[in-house]
């Protein structure tokens, strides 16, 4: 697995895992019917934010993706935020442990001082416990910040981790 | 005092204290240096989010004003935001309340289930207070999230209300 840049051109191999990430509803705080090009507005930043896609060495395919970004303005400008999706097809290969530690070396590089998740779904275990082994911890949870399609209204998590 | 819609023809009368309390750089995660054009666009929300600002009847001054906004989009679009400031020669005599309750009306009324503040400076006593006065908590506190320009780094809380 090869993580690079990512660009316009890959946003057509990004598109169907991220569209159907977004539309399940379950694991995102994005509009549910993002098109195609709202969804690139939303996910491929531009500098100094940086998107990135994590890529077969072999065949060249999108395995997973990752933002990341300035997540306060001004006197919060040290701290950073991302974000990462990871095509069903690929799960169980370590692509969004790999992609999360890509974006934690970046921030550090960056200058920043932490990283701050916004907004985990509560119910999505997975992630949670990815971000925790990683060294984040739930600083906060916002309850019933997130209405989940099957399990209701669940709690939103704010994650930090010192860099 | 009123509190009515803000229009772009107010601007003017807000930018002088808009511009000292985000230049001070100790209670807004703004970046310090917004010039009159861009502060407009940070603070002049448009519909369905919603600018106002509070106004002395006598005069028509200008007193404070405040945001507010959905605070997260797809299944957390049930959770409300707002922003408030105050002109700091006109303190004292409730106008923050007032916005504050306005907001929540307002949320309430628009169908939201909650408001979250995401970045509360911690520093900012005055602020936290009237906030907890009007029924929100802090369900965390992200450490050393603000760089306050004399106390150092402080946190920044985020704070949550039902509705």
């Amino acid at each position: 697995m090869l993580i690079r840049e990512a660009t316009p051109e890959d946003w057509p191999a990004i598109w169907p895992f991220f569209h159907a990430i977004v539309a399940a509803g379950e694991t995102f705080t994005f509009p549910l019917d993002l098109d195609f090009e709202q969804g690139r507005g939303w996910w491929l930043l531009t500098a100094p934010n940086r998107t990135v896609v994590a890529v077969d060495e072999a065949t060249g395919a999108v395995l997973g993706t990752a933002k990341m970004n300035r997540n306060h303005q001004g006197n919060g400008s040290h701290i950073a935020s991302a974000s990462y999706m990871v095509d069903p097809a690929h799960s169980g290969r370590g692509i969004g442990r790999a992609l999360a530690e890509y974006t934690i070396a970046w921030a550090r590089e960056a200058g920043y001082r932490a990283m701050q998740f916004n907004a985990v779904v509560a119910s999505n275990a997975h992630a949670v416990k990815l971000y925790e082994s990683l060294g984040f911890t739930v600083i906060g949870t916002l309850p019933e910040g997130f209405h989940h399609p099957t399990e209701g209204y669940v709690g939103l998590h704010v994650m930090h981790r010192p860099l």
